[in-house]
């Protein structure tokens, strides 16, 4: 998190302000007299500067002239400090289908308001950013446009990293497959599966990916829970898929075992690539980075190891 | 794109509307005798009920009192109509910083406004739809939270669809290997560089696809200058990694023939992943499909056969 992407980035101090004991018909005239620079919302202080509430203008002017502002505001308006990360201001914003957030400091005191304009820039901007860190590229890159419309060379700079990262995994990957020459020389056909095996767990594990990048900041259930559900989803997947496969290959191959083995690592590979594509986006937060950053390159890496190993620890066992 | 996805599913009708010859003055008592659920944005109409511009509140406030508000509008604003795409709503609304979006019907009359709080709702629900849609999540999820708490039964209907299409390609992987299976028996150290040159197209074409997903929409390039750009950043991200590859693969499995066919294949990836995970979305797109439904999971499969094609026939070459 930046400087630049905090609720502070994004202030603007002349905004409409009306003391909690003013009636409706003292803050329009006031509001008519003065200029400000947003008025998507009025903020309700109390003697000391401290907010106690904000309306926005339509519910202001809906309001009898006579009316109190401090009887008027809602209690549990949202307000941030101007420290707080832009996405917060923005979830906030959403969550209380708001057009302005109020920023105000230790104290209390208000400070001004994140307008409704530079919401939507947040909310577009998180969009952008999600995109990218799920695909692993580098943070520079926050704008669409220049993203593909950038010079090659400047491109290769921000994506370059993480696939540096994946063909280090990929080599492990090809440790792995040496492991088990043995196997291989016997029957070549253990190696038709793999492809299929990589990509399947790949695809299981970016819609875990896809669905963990929001759903975690935005669901209240225990760890646990969003857990085991996801991970039984990904048992339920691989069983469909396996049961698809199992009859198949022992069809066309004629091998019941390699039709085990397959179907067997597909079930792993289902309840593994949800669980890591959960878990690491969860863990990248707990130590304080952004769950969407490198979640995806990472968490497909593991994957992608975790069933290659699961296939031929199998394929090993029976067949040995 | 459904009809709760239009700018006429968000219209807020009741919202402040002043005519072209009034004062500011005028405006302003106007403002204060009625309520209106909406007033992010005063709407300024000609005699004819059409809309000649929009002023927020703010400009409205700082304007000289005796000013005219047909002087005062600026030429230029964005206006949409009932059946507009909710997203080219947003996107108007961020690219002019405005915060309602005034809808016009087909004459020209001022319906209402799109307000705020929905151009951001909009935002973050397209915000969630891109990451499902790129990971091959049905529409019907558009809720994150929902789709990290439905029973995973549901979550299985939501994600198997494109897995099902994922695990036809798989086939379609273990078809190709198979056909090789001379060249597998002879070196079974060909099979070993599979799962990472799989893995390695995948994540190549993955950061083309999120890149394309926004940028499409937003570069005014023309597709030939994009989609070259794009094929050379891949072409460069293949050299670097082929060069990565070369020396080691050499080195370490003492097989010349096998760190060209490694590194070629590599290069190939890269420029094949790139094009197609552009190429796809924006044919998906001219076929008045959404370019980001489907463009995941679909454009990783055809990366993924090409690049194992592209494998065994240099392997075949060298080696025959």
């Amino acid at each position: 998190m930046g400087p630049d992407e905090t609720a502070g980035h994004y202030l603007v101090a002349n905004v409409p302000r009306a003391r909690r004991g003013q009636t409706v018909a003292e803050v329009l005239s006031q509001l008519i007299a003065h200029a400000h620079d947003c008025m998507d919302v009025v903020c309700v202080l109390d003697d000391d500067e401290r907010l106690v509430g904000v309306l926005t203008l339509a519910a202001l002017f809906a309001l009898e002239r006579d009316r109190r502002l401090g009887d008027a505001v809602q209690p549990g308006f949202p307000k941030v400090h101007a420290t707080t990360d832009q996405e917060r201001v923005a979830s906030l914003a959403l969550h209380h289908a708001i057009s302005a957030i109020p920023v105000v400091d230790a104290k209390g005191k208000l400070l001004g308001v994140v307008p409704s304009a530079a919401l939507m820039h947040i909310l577009r901007r998180e969009h952008v950013e999600d995109l990218h860190r799920f695909a692993g590229i580098a943070r520079e890159t926050t704008l669409a446009r220049e993203a593909i419309e950038a010079p090659p060379l400047r491109r290769l700079r921000h994506r370059l990293p993480w696939l540096l990262l994946g063909l280090a995994g990929s080599m492990l990957a090809t440790l792995i497959m040496s492991r088990f020459e043995g196997a291989l020389a016997i029957d070549p056909a253990i190696a038709f599966f793999v492809p299929g095996l990589v990509y399947l767990a790949d695809a299981i594990g970016t819609q875990t990916e896809a669905v963990a990048v929001r759903g975690l900041s935005l669901s209240h259930a225990r760890m646990r829970t969003i857990i085991g559900g996801e991970a039984r989803t990904g048992v339920l997947i691989g069983l469909v898929m396996g049961g698809l496969t199992f009859p198949a290959v022992w069809l066309v191959f004629g091998s019941v075992h390699l039709a085990v083995a397959v179907a067997v690592a597909l079930v792993v590979a289902g309840g593994i690539a949800t669980t890591v594509g959960l878990v690491l986006p969860w863990l990248l937060g707990r130590f304080g980075s952004d769950p969407a950053y490198g979640s995806g390159p990472m968490s497909t890496i593991i994957q992608d190891l975790l069933t290659l190993l699961t296939y031929f620890v199998v394929v090993s066992l029976i067949v040995g």
